[in-house]
């Protein structure tokens, strides 16, 4: 098998997977997750297309905000990607929008261009037969249809939509069948999805879909006309000028509907490939009691937890103390600085209680208390008025920005490795035991320049202590 | 009413009560929480007795471990008390021998002196029928009864034993009325409970007995001759050698068991006086619920929750953000570092994990993040190997000892106030956003100077970090 000169990945990473929260946060959604491995969900979905496709025909489709956050964790992981393009949603739009331009920005670098459209938090984990069932599709689509990637139902789902299988494609040969098909179905009660799985002509549909990008932009003018005409306008923009106020003003015109619902359901052109990829969309804490081994209660446990005949019950501890007496069919998901306890059958709602957070602007909705930098971590461990207290953590041979703040002073007391330290013209070392303090506008670096991780405790003090007082001269990665 | 010059208030407070974490632990036991009102339970116990007995005749049986505590926490209450004596438990060996004890010092000191002997770990709203009923009792005690105070029964319990009254003790005028103890029951089943409840005879033993220190030692000499020989060992004893090695040894041979069951179940002196106090024994997590207010339906909420949908729950954080969502029945408390999450029917449990975690020498079982002291408080926020970060609060005024560690070094931030340092032959200020640093085996001293708090970060560095490096050289409180 060898990659498709052109065939390009287009991972959807705009989501903000609320219903992980507290392990999510808008600025650590769901496909930035470790929990479901070693690796980020967005890092696998990447490492599952490469053997198909190269690193430089790979885009993220996300939001601004998150496109910096996503970049750090790709080229962080211990095998990086740091090849892959990003194409900035000027606003969440949903998924018609988001492919829309996509596919306009595609068919103007490469006219034969044939998208595979991937959620970037699913887990999947037959990779080959992803490959095999993403190589087939491909050739489908190269054909002129819209492809959709069909799960074989594994039990009477009622949370999935549905796919029902038509005629057979026949002149497309290879390990995979394919099927034109004959209509979408929205969530069936219990009854019908039992009827589904044993006829054997219904698939869940996985939101994984490859096409041209031109017939896919052919389907939405004939379709959807008014988000065609945005896209269109689109094209007198460069990349860079996504995320710019003018492209924001055209975009938010553009009707927040699914591609499934503005496209698929209506065009005659829609084929499914029916797999077996043992899939998990991820959908809901219950996702991870499904991904953790599970004790004989059918407990998943992780962490610093001590559990007393619990039951069904998924308790998650990051760090700190967890003890669960008697639960039956509970999550609890305890970290740094918030804790969630809900009845599993809640799962769904955990979004509700992010509403909550948002429209209280709450630090626990937005970030975690650890962030993940290209030159290490930060934690913080405390802030009050006029303070914040900080683990830094900075990897051997790293360093941070040259940078300055005007709001704030630093105290660095240095208690593991050695620190080099920047403070307006002098560079001196601080040892472990030792502390030294850059006061406000005063231009300073920290730097490992040792063989062992660097641990830093920062004290700030000042009247504003944001982490946008923050002026960057110069930067090994690359960020403003 | 006026105090009884020979009346004694015994405070028994050597319990862990370690139904009660993680809100308590064993250096913060459940004694000395502050959940159940704006001051701790002990200090709400001194303050019941005072319109009988004056502080000096109120004394504190405890262990020399919480003894610290105890006194730190009722010198350090809006309302001080600092006239009451301790007497120290040479180890816990249940009610029989550590009333024994206060006994036999009581009668060293006052021939005719009458001990009530009172849990400082109860409620009682009813404080005038408290102060009455105790009245009422120290005169029957005076006439040679061993008096227990019988609550009326509100609802059929069955976790609590009951005291059934005999014959009316006619000879004794006042408000309450008094009876001869028919017997002692333990708890009942709740068939037999609702008997009891229904045929006013019966009383909920609540732990608090008033009577003469020679009524008591002579039941303990003709019941308990083992326990009375070796409180006869006593005498020899000073008080403060009751924490020493010698006082150990004699001590550890006395049976563990409780005055109940040692003299009273046993005794033909036993009186009762029923009364209605409006009492709870805060006996487990569940009285939290009891004394919190509800809402509608019917859940006890306090701290930065969210709740969506939860019915008949106890959900209470310290700090830290705690969602919920649908819960029944349940029990959620959450501090800084620990969380327990517990059907309510599984309360009484709690104690189990409890050992789990003292087993483990675990710090969770033992202290709580935040202690309070004289001065001030200090909050642990984080520590690792060679590292402890602490946020340090001062009050206006006061001043830390004049000490010395060995093995670490100390560096203070400060983020609000002004401290005044001494170190070595130096004294010098620091203001905000300031800092300075204590190399290990200096003398030094933290003191506030200033008219506001003063908190300063505090991270310490060294290869040993307990709390025991420390060598006090003087100290405005008194301590070692």
């Amino acid at each position: 098998m060898v990659a498709f000169s052109n065939l390009y990945g287009i991972i959807l990473a705009g989501g903000a997977g609320t219903r992980f929260w507290p392990l999510s946060r808008e600025m650590s959604p769901k496909q930035l997750l470790k929990v479901f491995g070693t690796e980020s969900l967005i890092w696998q979905t990447i490492k599952r297309v490469l053997p198909l496709i190269s690193q430089e025909n790979i885009y993220i489709v996300t939001n601004s905000k998150l496109a910096e956050e996503i970049r750090i964790n790709l080229i962080t992981e211990k095998e990086p990607f740091d090849g892959v393009g990003y194409l900035i949603e000027p606003e969440a739009r949903n998924t018609a929008p988001a492919i829309g331009l996509a596919a306009a920005y595609l068919s103007s670098i490469d006219e034969d261009a044939v998208m595979a459209v991937l959620p970037s938090d699913h887990l999947i984990d037959n990779a080959d037969g992803f490959v095999a069932a993403l190589s087939h599709g491909a050739e489908v689509a190269r054909a002129g249809y819209l492809v959709t990637l069909g799960l074989k139902p594994t039990r009477p789902e009622t949370g999935f939509g549905y796919i029902k299988r038509g005629p057979s494609l026949d002149k497309f040969s290879g390990s995979h069948p394919s099927f034109l098909v004959e209509r979408f179905v929205e969530k069936p009660d219990r009854e019908t999805a039992k009827e589904y799985v044993l006829s054997g002509d219904y698939f869940w549909n996985s939101g994984m879909f490859i096409f041209k990008a031109s017939t896919i932009l052919a389907e939405i003018e004939r379709l959807m006309p008014r988000l065609y005409d945005l896209l269109i306008k689109f094209k007198e923009l460069s990349l860079d000028e996504w995320g710019s106020e003018r492209a924001k003003a055209i975009f938010s015109k553009a009707e927040p509907i699914s591609i499934d619902y503005g496209v698929l359901e209506k065009s005659d052109k829609v084929a499914v490939i029916p797999t077996d990829l043992d899939w998990n969309d991820v959908g809901s804490l219950i996702a991870l009691g499904d991904f953790l081994e599970n004790d004989e209660w059918g407990n998943a446990v992780v962490g610093n937890v001590i559990d007393v005949e619990s039951e069904n019950s998924i308790i998650y501890g990051e760090n700190r103390l967890v003890v669960t007496l008697g639960l039956e069919d509970m999550i609890v998901i305890d970290t740094h600085d918030a804790t969630l306890v809900c009845q599993k059958d809640r799962a769904q709602d955990v979004r509700k209680v992010v509403d909550v957070l948002k429209a209280r602007n709450a630090n626990e909705y937005l970030v975690h208390r650890t962030m993940y930098r290209p030159w290490g971590c930060y934690t913080l461990l405390e802030s009050g008025p006029g303070f914040k207290i900080k683990i830094i953590e900075i990897k051997p041979g790293a360093r941070l920005s040259l940078q300055m703040h005007h709001h704030r002073s630093e105290h660095w007391v240095v208690i593991s490795g050695t620190a080099r330290v920047t403070r307006g013209d002098e560079i001196f070392n601080v040892h472990v035991n030792e502390s030294t303090f850059i006061p406000p506008s005063t231009i300073h670096r920290l730097e490992n320049p040792g063989m062992i991780p660097l641990k830093i405790i920062e004290v700030q003090n000042g009247e504003y202590l944001e982490e946008d007082d923050i002026m960057r001269t110069e930067d090994d990665y690359a960020r403003q």
